[in-house]
């Protein structure tokens, strides 16, 4: 019996000869009536081989075996499959176009987070990141599963991903079975914490050769990857970070090829992006492959073009991080990283928390995790918080509210729903407010947010301005538009303003 | 006799039947040697006709009259021009493609505010306004010829500046020259004052009819504006105030026809430029007859964006106004509107002031002038007072900073002289840091600005960051330059450095 979203894993022995990650094939086929999953093995060290299926449906489901080793194939079995446990919704999908739910409906916004290479620090040092990510409030972690070569990443992994040669170089055609499963262990405990795993697959900051595998060698390594996790209901599929920089090693076709490869590995079909290095070298996410949009860019502001320009979900995954190490990528404000956060969120999009405070033993919470020393995280759980607690489903932005899209100084959003919304006024700080207040006579409840203090107050109800009647040119616009009501405001900046229908 | 950069008057009386403001011809021909000068004269209500003429050069000049009217062509007469006075550097001009200086070499950087209509104001409060501007550090003022009829802006101008009829109406056939006479007046107290007087001729913002002459009216007013003034060395030419929002009454064509009578009426050809309402909606600034950008843009990151696009310096003159009043152009904090001025400074580019703090008599600096309440002009003077004793001639954005132009994450710029660069932190507060110093082994002197707090204290100096050396990925980029030493820096934000060469 296994619980829908879990994960059922099926273990097969057999003997072979030569090198069985390369040269063994084995598929199962899961069924449920007329419908059929297949479902790709993989060889786990020794004589060991593995499949796992993640079970989207209740009852009875059978399954069987198919492989180019005897002894593996023709295997055949059933098992039950029961409702999901308690808490548990199922994988991320996307929904109504810009935005994410769980597959059991339950909306899913993204508050992530980003520790590269937590998974290779010592045992001690990852008890600890879980510690601290149990009471954070991310809901999103991206992780890469290959270890890091890059400043104040210089320490040895726990464990090399692939198996090393007497000579201490690593045979990339042996992947290290004690590797993957500490890594999927770690999976697993995040999807327990509800924490979706964003899994980075390539990276360029390496010094064991990793990033200069040949493109079999690679295409190997991503079915592999994709057979081991995609039973995981938590798996997110982060082809790199920063894959721009990876071009003269990994050229285009193949980064396509390999999200191919993981959309043939990958019965659950979970999401799958992209991530950039160079803000001018965004990967083409209108690519159909391609779930959301996962960017690098400080310029948050610029939201509302990412959703035209590729009509998908956008996830800023590093709009700069807190802290205060040298490289210019590193060292923001918690205040700046706090008002990134609403202005993604306040424009459409979503964005990613990192931390980059120096150490005087390198362990940065980006890269290593570890705990958190910054101040933003906070604020960040709190804005969660606020948008979960009033259900928020997906936020749109306000069309036409002040300069118009997409010049708008103030940010505004509605919910899907149509009964909530949200503004931002990040570094304005007006007296009094009316434009994309509800235009309608409805009664509503709106609430003074002060997101650096994490405050919630009833804001006063005055009444709308008004536009100075006579002509300002027929062409103007940006004036207030007809709504019901204002708001005061105590002319400080870094508020935002929760409008509820009540009625 | 007259100073080079003041103003030759000449007054001629002739009667006339008809309107001699549209039917009376005149000018006079300055001459020197082989060089010949046409200035437009201008009627000056009843019999009166002046003519304005800026000395360049000293000697001495002739002239002579050419006109419809009989008693005002012939006339000859001759004066002698002597030396600048202390402190008068002429009109200025475009300097090293990007930046600007007077007509005597003197480098300009333009430190300017916004009061649209203070002209318009009743004389106590003008007076208040001067002495303001005189102890501001301002250097430049955005101000309008028609008054304003907008949101704090109700009450009746001054003077109207054409003639009303009996029924009230304006008659935009007849100049007010009591008006036009104040507004030359208050030009050249500016003058005196050392501020350039940034003319806006047209503007949407009306109720009595400036912002819907006809075509015909529209041409004789431009060409009355460009013979009255041009001779005041102060003057730029903003033909508009958010010309975008007026497409209605006046199309494109014919702003670029008003820019074209300005030149024919100018013989000084003063700087020429037209600012725009929707960022969308910049002016074409590559036309010729433009001489700098004049833009509205928040987003004065993209200053490097809009160097390439025109070629000409640019001045965001409106990158929204330090106050707390209900428009959403009119409510940053002054903290943001310094963060923006040395943003722009430090990527090639200028600013503009505005304070829109909101006022019980709707007296507000944007329009009114009057007091300034904020806090953020102190730091303009500032950031004013260390460029101009730094020597700073024009300081053009040092390619490659991180992560290279246009998506700088860090602002650095280098002065002309090549003596002298500027870094601007911002939202960054490294603890360290060693990209975009010098590369050479010069002896430099290095201080910390605190651009808030305004002060100025000699950096320490540490050796030089280096590159990690293994694999980032051969397309990397964005690490540490090849410096020749780093800076210590304390970990907070909106700190700048001056480096300056010392041998």
């Amino acid at each position: 019996m296994t619980h829908v979203y879990d994960v059922h894993e099926i273990s097969l022995q057999g003997a072979f000869a030569g090198n069985p990650y390369l040269d063994v094939t084995l598929h199962a086929v899961f069924s449920q009536g007329n419908r059929s999953v297949r479902v790709t093995g993989f060889h786990d060290g020794g004589d060991s081989y593995r499949l796992r299926f993640m079970p989207d449906t209740t009852g009875e489901w059978t399954w069987r075996t198919v492989s180019s080793l005897a002894a593996l194939d023709g295997h055949t079995g059933r098992f039950t499959a029961l409702p999901a446990r308690e808490g548990v919704h199922g994988p991320v999908r996307v929904s109504h176009r810009f935005h994410f739910a769980h597959a059991d409906g339950t909306p899913y916004l993204p508050f992530g987070t980003t520790c590269y290479v937590w998974t290779h620090q010592p045992l001690a040092l990852q008890e600890e990141t879980l510690a601290t990510l149990a009471g954070a409030g991310f809901n999103k972690l991206r992780m890469a599963i290959f270890p890091k070569d890059y400043p104040f990443n210089t320490n040895e992994p726990l464990m090399p991903v692939f198996t090393p040669r007497a000579d201490g170089t690593l045979d990339f055609d042996r992947p290290n079975p004690e590797a993957f499963r500490h890594f999927e262990t770690q999976i697993a405990r995040l999807a327990e914490m509800g924490i979706e795993a964003d899994v980075i697959l390539f990276h360029p900051y390496d010094r064991w050769g990793y990033a200069t595998m040949s493109e079999a060698q690679n295409r190997a390594y991503v079915a592999h990857v994709a057979a081991r996790l995609s039973a995981y209901r938590n798996v997110w599929w982060s082809l790199a970070n920063e894959y721009d920089f990876m071009l003269n090693t990994i050229p285009m076709e193949s980064w396509d090829g390999y999200c191919h490869l993981i959309e043939e590995h990958d019965p659950v079909r979970h999401l799958m992006s992209i991530h950039n290095g160079d803000p001018r070298m965004n990967y083409d996410h209108r690519k159909p492959w391609i779930s959301h949009v996962c960017i690098q860019n400080w310029d948050v502001k610029r939201m509302p073009e990412w959703r035209q320009a590729y009509g998908k979900p956008v996830v800023d995954d590093e709009p700069e991080y807190e802290g205060n190490i040298w490289p210019a990528w590193g060292n923001i404000t918690a205040e700046e990283l706090v008002h990134r956060f609403w202005l993604a969120l306040t424009r459409g999009g979503y964005a990613g928390h990192g931390e980059t405070y120096a150490d005087p033993q390198d362990i940065i919470w980006w890269a290593k995790g570890g705990k958190l020393k910054g101040e933003a995280w906070k604020r960040i759980a709190f804005l969660r918080r606020l948008l979960e607690e009033s259900g928020v489903t997906g936020l749109e932005p306000l069309s036409g509210l002040v300069d118009g899209w997409p010049w708008t100084r103030v940010s505004g959003v509605a919910d899907l729903g149509g009964r909530l919304r949200f503004l931002y006024f990040g570094e304005h700080q007006p007296l009094e407010w009316t434009t994309g207040l509800p235009t309608d006579d409805g009664r509503y409840a709106v609430d003074l947010i002060d997101t650096w203090n994490m405050t919630i107050e009833p804001a006063e109800q005055v009444p709308p301005l008004v536009q100075h009647p006579t002509r300002h040119g027929d062409a103007v616009r940006g004036g207030v538009a007809d709504a019901a009501f204002g708001v005061r405001l105590p002319g400080r900046p870094h508020l935002a303003l929760r409008i509820r229908r009540l009625d």
